[in-house]
């Protein structure tokens, strides 16, 4: 360490952590008027949000919960997710966000694992509660959240109903400051392989985070992303990285808030028209689910902002979107980096040039956030040139990408070769910095000693007027090692086959966009493509399904 | 402290400190094709200064500049300066940017108190610094900064002249990480008495300051203040609070930066038109000389956003710039602070108001911006409410506050007395978060058992269409303790006397806006007003000359 000038503070200096409070005390309660609204059911100002927060964190105090509890929330997207990504960190305590959509086994793993001793459960969920609650070994208590008027439930060790333990506590709590590194939340990344991993970021980990995201959204690009006269609805869920950690950027830029509880397409529709929503974020699947929902058709969504993530945007996606007045910008992160780490936004340079030049790097992951450096790595962990041809792993470093797994360090010095956080992805890097991701390491199809990215594949098949979504995978050939595997799903009276979309292909193969091995020569049309929790393609999925199909000699696949 | 929950990182992953680099390397970078200009004389991209700080950064090195080590700069504005913002603290050492307009004897006293090792001199100082010289105690080495054509200069122990080093050097440093509690900048504040006092800054602090200023100017505002599309200007100091700290946002932000050099209006305007600088700050009175200078005379400023701090900003300069299309929102800071504090960004409860409502919080002290904590406190150190009525001294909690007089402790207790920072303003705070400054607390007028605020007074005096300038001072009064004292400039061919003075006030004293004891029974007609290096507006040598006038019965006197 180099010997720089350290000069100990003055005794009675006070040393500011950065602390989630300082988010909420510092930033949303000058814009007391603004409204965080749940559905058409809650609606309040930041002013009383300011209080709540104080009245649970009175709750859960009476309660019991101390520093260093873990208390973790089953819900959907509210107002009272909210109040927890404050009340629970600002005690000390560490918020356990589940993810619900997971499996009550994989559930009752991350529950035991990450030692929950409060859980705050939403009166859907206590059947699915009450069935693991038997083999839960730390939770001590219950406190139950519902929408309905019956405000009790059979939930073992229950402390009460949410709302009427708010309204009893007092609407003044003096948060106490405390070391800045200590954790904040925890949630579990469910991998291909193996139980789920517990990531954790602590409170200088989301305070930065915030920081650089309000700087990337609301000064980075050409327009503003994100503004004070924003309205700002999340589409991604609050068990997933925080939706996104864009709750926080919003309470500190004391903008109108507005959570829709369980994502119902209608509901979603009506939410953005009534309360002007201009700004959310979502994974493609999702966006395309919103578009092509009854009450959305021919709709024209009047310049909201969209942030894409989770997964590659490709340009049809892009261009449905613009159509229907909503601009797309992509972003890139993973439960891993909570989650912001690049985004597309446009530089001069790009400005200058065409517009259809300008939507290629759109839709490309982006470029680094501040604070955040990105590198691609080969396989010995030597750092590759940034040059848009040499691809590797892309690796990082930020002040926010979780320091390990909890409980698993073995695996947290894996996530950490070499001094940087790998992602897993295979990636270039352009002489601009921006980011194109290229695949999974494991989804890269290694066919015949070429390297092929399915993600390409699944850009380009999704360009043929007949297809709906794609998804590829590599599948085991004894001659060329892997060859790739087409799952499609195709639009209403449409058809095709392993030799249509060899056709469709072709031009692409003579323009040098992909090699002659990359055409798949099995298909398979079905109804649906299996997704995973949080809606991005589950590929070990897929290959599971593909290697039935073909032990079965399955009828829908398509053959060259 | 609370017994939180704290997890050791994996021993391999990256800490990733909070390193001023990080805003080189993490920011601008990608905006390569974006230009730094410096007047008529330079103009190069952001790819070519980022080689340039690595080059800087191996001629210090070369020098011998060490971790640690202070290493001083005498120069205007220039891109030059900027490059050293980044390098000198990058290589781990402090950068001490000398206040130029201080007197001879004041710069040799903070260059010893600073233990300053090597010094950048720009050719215009090197007669100051040749008188200076024999008694600097800490010195080593010098470097020639200069426009000129001639290349060198009878400086004591040159190491040789800036462009022909850089061009020397290799374009590649690899800068080291270190702790972010690191010293990076020192300067000196100029009290009203006693030699100036050294305030210092981390790289922590100022990374920290750079994100909160980027957010605020970015996101908060109901208009975006400073994007990625302005071209930034500073007309403060680079010497004072590092013009600010806006230098550090704009090249995160990757956005065109003109530096002009030394403050000559007329070249001011010229680099506004041509560069097409949209966003700058300064003092009241630059802001008055820029817009007052012939060749503005007439001209529309076509929508340039300005933050004006230092001093309050009054109605009739906002009126008067908005007239010319600059378009002002007031900021407060202060040596001590980094600076940024508080913004006067307009909230939606403003929004919903009126424009003339609007304008008289857009030219308060503000709200403080992400990571401040504001309050006022009383003698004993009590908090008072926040309820736009109770006036106590402002004190502040953020992150990047100076925790500390450099080599003066006492001082440093005195400054952070019950744990806050104490401003020696005094002020109101209001439901909305506001901040009104209504007086430093030294020239706050005791008159009569009564406070007036000297501020205050002179808004209204400004409001005479006569004045030009104003300042009040209070001057001792055997029977009312102290009575206000006007001192005036008046526009060209107008009159104004004591007893014209009492007719402009006596609205606002039937208004209730001020009490009688206010009017000023005394005045003096000058046709300058004596300024601080800094521009602000200097009560103590204001005192001093009044008691003189006042000794020799002097003649420019009016009486009431």
């Amino acid at each position: 360490m180099l010997p720089t000038r350290i000069i100990p503070p003055t005794a009675s200096a006070h040393p500011y952590p950065l602390l989630i409070k300082s988010l909420l005390l510092s930033g949303g309660r000058y814009e007391k008027t603004r409204e965080i609204v749940y559905r058409d059911r809650v609606r309040y100002s930041y002013a009383t949000f300011n209080e709540r927060v104080a009245r649970l964190a009175n709750v859960l105090s009476a309660a019991g919960v101390k520093a260093g509890d873990t208390v973790a929330v089953m819900d959907w997207d509210s107002h009272r997710y909210l109040e927890c990504m404050f009340a629970i960190p600002m005690l000390g305590a560490v918020l356990h966000t589940i993810n619900i959509r997971l499996s009550p086994e994989q559930i009752l793993y991350t529950m035991n694992h990450a030692e929950d001793k409060f859980v705050l459960v939403n009166s859907e969920f206590v059947p699915l509660y009450n069935g693991i609650a038997s083999q839960l070994t730390t939770v001590e208590k219950t406190l139950l959240l519902t929408d309905e008027e019956k405000k009790g439930a059979d939930l073992p060790a229950l402390v009460g109903e949410y709302e009427q333990l708010l309204a009893a506590a007092s609407p003044h709590y003096d948060f106490a400051d405390f070391d800045e590194n200590s954790v904040a939340t925890t949630f579990y990344t469910t991998g291909t392989t193996g139980n789920p991993k517990g990531v954790y970021f602590t409170h200088r980990q989301l305070v930065l985070h915030t920081l650089s995201m309000a700087t990337t959204m609301g000064s980075l690009d050409s327009i503003r992303l994100l503004g004070s006269d924003d309205v700002y609805m999340p589409i991604t869920p609050m068990f997933h990285v925080h939706a996104w950690g864009v709750p926080y950027v919003a309470t500190l830029l004391g903008i109108k808030q507005v959570y829709p509880g369980r994502y119902e397409p209608e509901l979603l529709v009506q939410l953005i028209e009534q309360e002007k929503v201009t700004f959310s974020h979502c994974v493609p699947t999702i966006l395309q689910m919103l578009m092509n929902t009854p009450s959305a058709q021919g709709r024209d969504f009047g310049g909201m902002k969209m942030i894409i993530g989770g997964s590659a945007l490709n340009r049809t996606l892009y261009d449905t979107a613009k159509a229907r007045g909503i601009q797309l910008t992509a972003a890139y992160g993973m439960s891993e980096t909570c989650p912001l780490i690049s985004c597309a936004y446009i530089n001069e340079e790009l400005l200058a040039g065409s517009e259809d030049e300008r939507i290629t790097y759109r839709i490309k992951a982006g470029v680094p956030v501040p604070l955040v450096e990105a590198a691609i790595m080969d396989a010995d962990g030597k750092i590759l040139p940034a040059n848009g041809e040499a691809q590797g792993e892309l690796v990082l470093r930020a002040p926010w990408l979780t320091q390990g797994y909890f409980r698993e360090p073995e695996k947290g010095q894996e996530l950490w070769a070499h001094g940087w956080m790998h992602t897993g992805d295979v990636a270039t890097i352009d002489g601009m910095g921006f980011i194109d991701i290229r695949d999974r390491i494991k989804d890269v199809i290694k066919t015949g000693g070429e390297w092929i990215s399915s993600l390409e594949l699944e850009d380009l098949i999704s360009r043929h007027p007949a297809v709906r979504e794609v998804a590829v995978v590599g599948v085991v050939d004894p001659q060329w090692g892997e060859r790739p595997f087409a799952l499609l799903v195709l639009h209403a009276d449409q058809t095709l086959d392993a030799k249509g979309l060899k056709e469709h292909l072709k031009p692409y193969v003579e323009q040098g966009h992909i090699n002659k091995w990359a055409i798949p020569t099995q298909i398979a049309l079905v109804t649906e493509i299996p997704k995973t929790s949080v809606g991005k393609l589950d590929k070990k999925r897929i290959r599971v399904d593909i290697a039935q199909w073909q032990a079965a000699g399955s009828a829908f696949l398509s053959t060259l």
